[in-house]
């Protein structure tokens, strides 16, 4: 009997040796980026199924399902051909002062295709998915979000629950985030659609309560709005749960806290990292914390708002996309740290957060920069990165062996 | 004696247990800042003595000896008494185009005082230090470095090693940062003392070969020029390293490699991080990574020239200063990686490089920022913060408890 204690003594004590060696040997690893899959058409966002099947929303292309291990792509069908794909510039919308002259004629997706992808807390039992895209009418497009069931790789019972209207000719930022919070509810990112903030109407349109855009809404997830959204006002939209936002894609829930951090595209500069209130007002367009393209915008006062500043703010372009936070082993010393991707400069940043404070920002892969859409944990703690590309890519970042 | 192996190996087992659960829970520790020391007035470095016994120069003070235990301070005597303090601007020097006229009549220190502080290689044996100032001449000033014997808290036989003429009534950009190379050879920065770039000659003066300003210099320990300096050519500084650099602080000697990297301050933007090299040139004021103050500056083309671009660049204002490569134990994770201090908006900057490529940045203590000149390292490894501040304070960078 104590030669059995002594003998597991003596085990436990080579295994924690070993286990020690290997945790000094991993204090000098780094991380670096393995591509596990290519030939995406500008992935926008991904979801699991489990840990190595997931579907992924292509902005250019389709709502995919992949298979990370056999590598194999499969299209999922029913998507709603009210779908927006490449279009070609309609210079009649210049009316509207959306977009510059110089786009005229020009082909392309600009900002429309398909956006997040998240499934049903309850998908197990439900199969519920969620998908954002633009949807076109005409000439005119908008930010769409239907629930469908995933039957054998097929949409079924597809329906709208959310869009964003006015249809309007515009190209650019339609939002298109989602996540459900912990209490159920789905929250989604609408863009203010302009380019420029020289085209906003005397209120600007993020400060508008009775336009749905520029604003984060909160749902439930059969589309109808939950009796204890925030009490805009008479006559508001009733599914807003923040205002004044410019454009917002990436939002995400902290999951030691259940709070729900969102990033925010500036115009020069001004990207930013916020947390979500509610019925709270981030203050654009009379506030930014960037410069305004038109130096001469004068926004209006609007001395009645209380605006919410951005935890962070870059100084520097990032144009700041999908977010997550890290809640896996692979990498201890980076555990609950947000990360967040970018669009311009192929940025990668780790973003180390007390309460509601930033600590600290690290700048990862600065040689090897490629434009990414979106950061993403697996089911079992992986950490991967969307790129952003004709041909784009799944990268897994890893630890270096 | 079978017995007593199997006890050795339960207590390794025991410790190794121990140890490997302190590096686990070592993963999630955070670095957090504890004040030593207040009171200096402005320190600018700091040259260890032994771990709580050290020399540090008070820009806007004296050399002074500090015990980081007892938070004594004592000045050392016997400084030169052409050191430049406070001075009051001498409109005379408009017609140089140093200085903007706005400071016409205003007293200060401005970029003048003490600079770094080094103890010679062999300083158990010859009790050799060497210090960089600002030197007065009537109201004319340049960088001048000295070699002293400290006996006693006093400097003798002080010596003039290095001058870097032509003294003018310039009160920016003196340079003043020296290391010790591997080789044994004393490196010391020198700015090109113009505050703007519009008042630079046809040949800038960073450019310009017979000019000791705007390069880093490597000398003999004794003021005499190494035979083995790179050779810039005919009738040039034979003391001259590298040359095209506006106003570089910091330089230091990466231990696993013996390489030298400095840091350089741009004019709007464009702070660099550069590595550096015999005979190189980096360029200013011909090319920059940053923006010219003014606009319609239009340098000369100097096709002949070959440009060394720097390591990395930022694209927001930092104003780096005194940096080192940290090779302590307290932070694991950190082995090797080089720490910037800036001036502008107190940043404090962890760089991961491998081999002459720069891999991730961390911008640390964001909610904490503090006007920071140097980061240093003390003989037993650990990490300090001193920053330029009137009650300038030594700072602690430790893992929190």
């Amino acid at each position: 009997m104590r030669k059995a204690i002594i003998f597991t003594i003596i085990l436990l004590g080579i295994s924690a040796f070993i286990n020690s060696l290997a945790n000094i040997a991993k204090a000098n690893l780094i991380p670096e980026k393995e591509v596990l899959m290519d030939g995406l058409k500008h992935p926008w966002s991904i979801a699991f199924l489990s840990e190595h099947d997931a579907l992924v929303s292509e902005k250019d292309g389709d709502l995919v399902r992949v298979n990370l291990k056999t590598k194999q792509k499969t299209v999922i069908k029913g998507f709603p051909n009210d779908l927006a794909r490449k279009i070609t510039i309609n210079s009649s919308a210049y009316e509207f002062g959306i977009y510059p002259t110089s786009l005229d004629g020009r082909t392309g997706s600009f900002n429309m295709g398909i956006f997040d992808v998240v499934l049903d807390p309850n998908f197990s039992k439900n199969k519920f998915v969620y998908v954002a895209y633009v949807a076109q009418k005409k000439d005119t497009f908008t930010t769409k979000v239907v629930r469908a069931k995933l039957e054998n790789n097929v949409l079924k019972n597809v329906r709208a629950i959310f869009v964003a209207e006015p249809f309007t000719p515009g190209v650019w930022h339609f939002g298109g985030g989602m996540t459900f919070g912990k209490d159920g509810k789905l929250y989604i990112t609408i863009g203010e659609r302009l380019f420029n903030e020289i085209n906003q109407p005397p209120l600007p349109i993020a400060q508008n309560l009775r336009d749905k855009r520029g604003k984060i809404h909160r749902i439930n997830s059969d589309g109808t709005i939950p009796k204890d959204n925030p009490d805009f006002g008479v006559g508001t939209i009733k599914s807003m749960y923040a205002v004044g936002i410019r454009a917002a894609q990436g939002l995400t829930v902290e999951p030691k806290t259940g709070k729900i951090w969102f990033t925010e595209h500036g115009t020069n500069q001004g990207d930013e990292i916020n947390l979500l209130k509610p019925g709270a007002n981030y203050g654009w367009a009379v506030k930014t914390t960037g410069t305004y393209r038109y130096k001469n915008y004068n926004p209006p006062k609007l001395p009645d708002r209380v605006f919410t500043d951005p935890v962070w703010f870059w100084r520097q372009t990032v144009a700041p996309t999908g977010l997550t936070f890290y809640t896996g082993d692979e990498f201890p010393e980076w555990k609950n740290n947000l990360f967040v991707s970018g669009l311009s400069r192929g940025s990668f940043w780790r973003v180390r957060i007390e309460g509601e404070t930033v600590k600290s920002l690290e700048e990862l892969f600065v040689d090897s920069r490629v434009r990414s859409r979106k950061v993403a944990q697996s089911p079992e703690g992986k950490l991967y990165l969307l790129t952003d590309e004709d041909n784009g890519k799944i990268i897994r970042i890893r630890r270096n062996k």
